[in-house]
C-alpha cells in the first residue's frame, strides 16, 4: 500500500475556513494552566472550575441579580480575580489563612466564596445572627487574618475583635450607591490593574485540601448553606440574592422572575403560603425545606400555591443537605395522606453521598430496619467534612468506628428511608436557626443567683420551636425573669435568648427531653 | 450547672415511635461495607453505586423497558448480583480478567457492564457491526476469557474464536420466551442460591483501576455508547431498550411512553423525522446527535416535531460525550438562522470535563480563537482515558506534553466554542459509525492485482459519508469492482465496505482529503 500520508498538516493546507469572529475573546484568561507533572487523565475536584466554565460557556447569562444590580457570569468572573488580586497584594493573603466572611446573602458573599479558595486559602463563613462575643470566638479561634464585614454587622465586633493587631477588615456596604461602597470602590480602582490572572493563583494542588472552615450549631449557630453559591454556578443557574427576608418582594420575584427553585426553613415556607400576595403560580416551583419537618398542613398548602415541596436532611459537617425525601415518581404512588406520612421522612441519600445509616449507639451495628429501633444517624463518604478544626478531640469522638457521627436519633424503615425521632446534641430548632440548650444554660448559670438550669424546646406557632429556660434559685437569693433574659442577650444571639423563664424548685433529671 | 445530662441513650427509652413496616426490607443485602482503613469522608467514585443507590430508593421504579419484559431498580440490582456470582462460580472470573460482551442494546448487556467491575473483573463491550475476523482480532488482544454473545450474532464467531480453549460463551438468546433463552435459565436457576452477595465481591479499591476496555474506530470500530447505563442508572431513570431500529416502534414509544430522551446519530434523526408516523409530540423530547453534524434542515424538522436537538461530541477515550453545543439559554438570544450556525458546533466541555483545548499541531499551544486558525483537538480531566490495552507506544504517542490528542482538527471561536473542520484520522462518518480509511485500504492492497489503494469518503444522502476505493491496478493485471467489494466482505463489516470502486491510473499523492 502506497496510499498518500494523509496527515493533520497537509490537510491543514488545504482547509479554508472563513468564521466571522464576532465578539471579544475573554475565555482564554480564564484557564488555570496543567502542571507539566500532572496525568492528563486526571484533574482536581474544585469548585473553581465551576465558575471558570460558566464564564466562558454562559458568559453573558445573568449570574447574580441582587436588587438593582446583575451581574454576568463574565462579570462575576473577573470580580472574582479582581477581590482574589486585593486578598493577596492588598491583605497579603497567604495559602492556608483564614478568612472571615461576615456577610448576608450579598453577591460579596458569593465572591468570596471563590475568592478566598482561588488563592488557597481557607474562608470561614460567619452566621449573621450571632452575637459579638460569638463572632469575637469564631475568628479567635479559626484565626483569620482578613474579615469581610458588612457595614450594618459592624456592630457584632467587639472591641477586643476590631483592636486586635492580627485582623484587617474589608468593608461592604451593600448599598445600591456602588461609590459610596468601599468593597465596590476597590474592586472598581483594581478593574485594569490585575497583577494575577488565575493561573498565576496558589490555588491549592490537593482536592482534599480545606477550603472552608464553618462553625456549626454545636458550639455556636447555623452557619449559611454554602454549598449552593457553588452549586448553582456549576449548573449556570441565575442567582437572585435575598439579604432580608421581605416577602413582599419574594412574591414578586417569584411571579415575576421565574424563580424555578428556592430554600426556606418550614418557618419561611409558612410566611409565604401566609402572606397575602400569595397567589396559585402558573409555573411548578421546587421549595426545598430543611431544619424542621413540614407539617402535612403546610405542605397541602404548598401545594394549592404550585410550591412542589421536598424535604432535606443535612449537617454542617456533611456540607449540608445530604439527604432527600422520597422523590416525587415514589409519591405519586401514594394516597396525600400516606404521601404526608412519606414526607416527614428525611428519606434517603442524594447520589454523591454514601448511604445513611442508623447506628446502634453502643455497639455500632445497624439498627433494624423495622420504622422501631432507635439508633443514631450516621455518614461517610466525600460529602463528610475532614474533622473539627484545632479540635482533635471532638474530631476522633465524632468519627467513632469509621463513621461520622450526627448526634441525630433516627429510626430506619423498612424501604431503607430514615426518620429522625429526636436530636441527641440538645439541639433546639427555631425558625431554620439551631439552638444549642447546653450552650444557653452555660450562659444562665453564670449568674450567681442560679444552682441548676434546663432549657428545653417550647412549641411556638410561628418559630417551630423557642428556647424556656428552666431555672432554680440559690437559696435566700431572689431573681427575676428579665433579669435572666437581659443576661443572656449580652452573650447570646437574640434568636437563643429565652422567651420564658420558669422558676422551679428543683429540676427532675431524666425528665426534660424536648418533648 | 448541673443541668441534667440528656443523652442520647437515656432518651432512647423515652422514645416511642410505633411505624407500620409496609414492605419487607431489601436494602440491606444492597451494602457494601467499608475496610477498616478508611478515612469516613472518601469514598471511591463507583458506577455501582449508582446501582445499589437506585435499588434502594427507586427500588419499584421500572428501571429497563425490553419488548414485553420489564425490571424495576431492584429486580436489575438482583439480576446483576447473581450474573455476578455466576461469573465467579462458573466462570472463575478473577479480579483484572477481561470479559467480552458481544450483545445488541439488551437487558444482558446493561447487567453485564454491572455484574463485571462488581467483581473486579474488566468488561470489553465489542460493536455489534464488526465482522467475524475483527471480533477474533479484539477477543485476542485483550485476552478475554470469557465473552457473553448473543445468539443471533453467534456467526460473528471465526472456528479461531469459537474453538480457542482460552475463552468460555454464555449465550444470550434474547428471546421472549425466556425458558427458550440460556442466559435467562441460568439466572433463574442460580436465584435462589446466591454464594456471594454484594459485599463479598472482590470489587477493585482503587477508583483509578480499568473497569472496562473499549476498541476504538482507530483499528476497529465505533463502540457502544457504553457511559450510558451507568448515568441513567444513577439518575433513576427508566431505559427503554433498542436493539434493532424499528421506526414504527420509536414513533408509538415516543408517543405512548413518555419518553423524555435519546441519543441517535444524523442518519436516526433522519429516519426518525422522515417516518409516515411522525407527528408533533405533545411533550418535548431531548434528542442528542452525535458522530458528524446534523444539517439545519434536519435542526428544523426535528423542532417541528418537539425534538430538541442537542449535538454533541466525544471519543471513545473520552467515554463518550464530553462536549454539548450551545445551551438552549444561549441559543435563544439569535435568529433561527444564526442558531443553526452555532448549533454546527460541538460547543463547550460539559461540566465534568476540563476545557477543550485546540492546540497547534507543531508548537502544542493554544490555537488563536478567531475562528480561523486550525489545530488539534486536546483533552485533559477526569472523562480521558488511562491509555490504550497493551499499546505503549500509542499510549505515548496520544498523550504528548500532558494532553490527549484526539486527531480531529477544529478552529476555536472567539466565544471558546469549538467547531471541527476534519478529522486528522481519516475516519470517515457513515450512519454514525466511524470507518477508518486506512484499515479498509490495508485490507484492498492484500489484493495482488493491487498497485495502490486510498478510501475517501463520498457524500450520500442517507449514510452521510460511505467510503470510495480509487484503485490502481498493477501492470498487465485485471480487477473488477465485485472483486473488490467481495474481498472486502470477507474481512470488514458490512459498513466499512466501498461502496464504489473507481479504477485510476495513479493517486495523486497530495489531494486525497475527504473533501
Amino acid at each position: 500500500m502506497s496510499a498518500p500520508s494523509n496527515t493533520a498538516k497537509q490537510r491543514l493546507e488545504n482547509i479554508k475556513h472563513h468564521l466571522n469572529p464576532n465578539v471579544n475573546p475573554h475565555f482564554e484568561s480564564l484557564r488555570i494552566q496543567r502542571r507539566q507533572d500532572q496525568v492528563p487523565y486526571i484533574s482536581k475536584l474544585d469548585p473553581l472550575s465551576f465558575l471558570l466554565r460558566s464564564a466562558m460557556v454562559y458568559a453573558h447569562k445573568t449570574a447574580i441579580i441582587h436588587r438593582q444590580k446583575s451581574f454576568t457570569y463574565l462579570q462575576l468572573a473577573e470580580r472574582v480575580k479582581i477581590l482574589a488580586n486585593i486578598l493577596i497584594d492588598a491583605y497579603q493573603v497567604k495559602p492556608g489563612d483564614r478568612v472571615g466572611i461576615l456577610c448576608q446573602n450579598i453577591p460579596a458573599f458569593t465572591e468570596a466564596q471563590y475568592a478566598i479558595p482561588a488563592i488557597g486559602a481557607i474562608s470561614v463563613p460567619m452566621n449573621t445572627r450571632l452575637a459579638a462575643k460569638e463572632i469575637e470566638y469564631i475568628a479567635d479561634h479559626s484565626g483569620v487574618s482578613v474579615m469581610f464585614v458588612q457595614t450594618e454587622l459592624m456592630d457584632r465586633l467587639t472591641d477586643q475583635t476590631k483592636t486586635t493587631a492580627n485582623i484587617r477588615f474589608i468593608e461592604v456596604a451593600d448599598s445600591d450607591d456602588t461609590s459610596q461602597d468601599p468593597y465596590e470602590a476597590s474592586l472598581k480602582k483594581r478593574s485594569n490593574d490585575c497583577r494575577l490572572g488565575w493561573n498565576d493563583f496558589p490555588t491549592a494542588v490537593d482536592e482534599n485540601e480545606v477550603i472552608s472552615i464553618n462553625y456549626t450549631s454545636g458550639s455556636t449557630g447555623k452557619p449559611k448553606g454554602w454549598g449552593f453559591p457553588w452549586a448553582i454556578v456549576a449548573v449556570g443557574g441565575t442567582q437572585i440574592m435575598l439579604n432580608k427576608l421581605d416577602y413582599t418582594l419574594i412574591w414578586k420575584l417569584l411571579k415575576e422572575h421565574g424563580v424555578t427553585h428556592y430554600n426556606g426553613a418550614p418557618t419561611v415556607q409558612n410566611e409565604i403560603c401566609n402572606h397575602e400576595d400569595a397567589v396559585r403560580l402558573e409555573h411548578s416551583v421546587n421549595a426545598y425545606s430543611g431544619g424542621s419537618a413540614l407539617s402535612s398542613t403546610l405542605i397541602q398548602r404548598m401545594k394549592d400555591l404550585n410550591l412542589k415541596p421536598t424535604q432535606v436532611y443535612g449537617l454542617t459537617e456533611t456540607y449540608g443537605p445530604a439527604v432527600l425525601t422520597y422523590d416525587h415518581y415514589t409519591l405519586s404512588q401514594y394516597n396525600e395522606e400516606e404521601q404526608a406520612k412519606l414526607l416527614a421522612r428525611p428519606g434517603f441519600n442524594i447520589v454523591t453521598s454514601d448511604e445513611i445509616r442508623v447506628l446502634n449507639i453502643e455497639t455500632s451495628v445497624d439498627v433494624k430496619p423495622n420504622g422501631k429501633e432507635v439508633g443514631e444517624i450516621c455518614f461517610t463518604g466525600n460529602l463528610v467534612m475532614k474533622g473539627y478544626y484545632r479540635n482533635p478531640k471532638e474530631t476522633t469522638k465524632a468519627f467513632r468506628n469509621g463513621v461520622y457521627w450526627t448526634g441525630d436519633l433516627a429510626v430506619r424503615h423498612p424501604d431503607g428511608s430514615i426518620e429522625i425521632v429526636d436530636r441527641s446534641k440538645d439541639v433546639i430548632v427555631s425558625g431554620g436557626e439551631n439552638i444549642s440548650s447546653i450552650e444557653v444554660e452555660s450562659v444562665i448559670v453564670q449568674l450567681d443567683q442560679v444552682s441548676e438550669c434546663a432549657i428545653v424546646a417550647g412549641p411556638d406557632d410561628k418559630w417551630g420551636e423557642r428556647p424556656i429556660a428552666f431555672v432554680v434559685i440559690k437559696k435566700n437569693r431572689t431573681l427575676d425573669e428579665s433579669t435572666v433574659i437581659n443576661h443572656c442577650r449580652n452573650s447570646l444571639a437574640g434568636f437563643k435568648c429565652p422567651t420564658k423563664v420558669v422558676f422551679a424548685k428543683e429540676i427532675p433529671k431524666t425528665s426534660t427531653g424536648k418533648t
